[in-house]
Parts: C-alpha cells; sequence; structure tokens
C-alpha cells in the first residue's frame, strides 16, 4: 500500500471554498483506500489529507482522472501553500475500504 | 468527527514488534471509522497512525477497552518517542467505515 500525509494552507479566507472544491462531485477513484479530508481547530487555514492507495501508481494514475484534473483546476488558485508531511507504507487497520 | 495524526519513534530496532502489539489481536473499536498504521520508508524507527474517530469521547473510551490496554501495556517499552502531529476535525471522504 502507498500512502500520503498532507497538510495544505488555504488562501485566506478561502478554505471553506477550498473544501468544496475537494470534495463537490468527488467520485470512487481506482485503487484508493482511504481519502480523509479534516480541518483544524488550531488553524481555521489548515487542512489536513490523509490518503491510502493500494499502489502508488494508482496514486498517480488518479491525477490524470477528468473530474479530478478539473477539481484541482478549481482548487489550485485557492491554496497559499502544500506541505507533504509523509509518504508512508500502510500495513494494516481499519477502513481500508476498496471503491465499489 | 474527530482525528488524529500522529508520528511514533519506535526503539532502536524495536519497530516490527511495535507494529505487531499495535495490530495482533486488535478488534473493532466502537465509533472507530478509520485507524491506519503505517511505516515510513525514509526513516526505519518512525510509524506513522492515522484515525478517525465518529466522537472525541469514542476515542477517549477507547482507551479503557480491555485489549487496547493490554495492546498499550506491550507497545508502551518499545516507544522512544511520540509526537501528536495534528488533532483534526475530518470533513468527509472515502473509507470512513463503522466498525461491525
Amino acid at each position: 500500500m502507498y500512502g500520503l500525509i498532507g497538510k495544505f494552507t488555504a488562501a485566506p479566507a478561502k478554505r471553506d471554498q477550498l473544501l468544496s472544491a475537494l470534495t463537490d462531485g468527488s467520485q470512487p477513484m481506482p485503487g484508493c483506500l482511504s481519502y480523509v479530508i479534516a480541518t483544524d481547530p488550531t488553524d481555521e487555514n489548515t487542512i489536513w489529507i490523509t490518503e491510502v492507495w493500494d499502489t502508488k501508481d494508482n496514486h498517480e494514475a488518479s491525477l490524470n482522472i477528468p473530474w479530478v484534473q478539473a477539481a484541482i483546476a478549481k482548487a489550485l488558485p485557492l491554496i497559499a501553500g502544500m506541505e507533504q508531511v509523509a509518504e508512508t507504507e500502510p500495513v494494516g487497520g481499519h477502513g481500508l475500504e476498496v471503491a465499489s
């Protein structure tokens, strides 16, 4: 498995618009086992995204899905910063769900 | 929802034993929607744990479940460090699965 922990900083006052851009119209992505979008109670501009994929290849392929590209295009102007906190190798747990 | 992103450092050469302590005998926990344990390809002693719970109360209650307490007792001597990277408020995504 392949995992990502990312910390995004929204442009000032744009967090909720960014959340909508990331969640509206989202559909199952092949190989995506978990994808959690979260706000941060200590910082009104921070968004955490934690992801688990069956393979790194499927994560990379997802970036070419037309609706994902449209979401990225909508999100980019709303993002002030992106930090990849970790690339991980998930070994197990709960809530690793094959998209159906 | 209530989320946690944690970074654990295993005692030297104890990572795999720590992974076993955290995963062996694990059972569904009430209110736990996602619980992912991952290694870090850049550091052989690091373990990432990302969690999503329906409520913070259910997370706290889980620490009193007997098998969880037994796992913690087994894990503690294998842990050199714990960093709570973030407490989050998950807003949605994929793989948020009610334990059955």
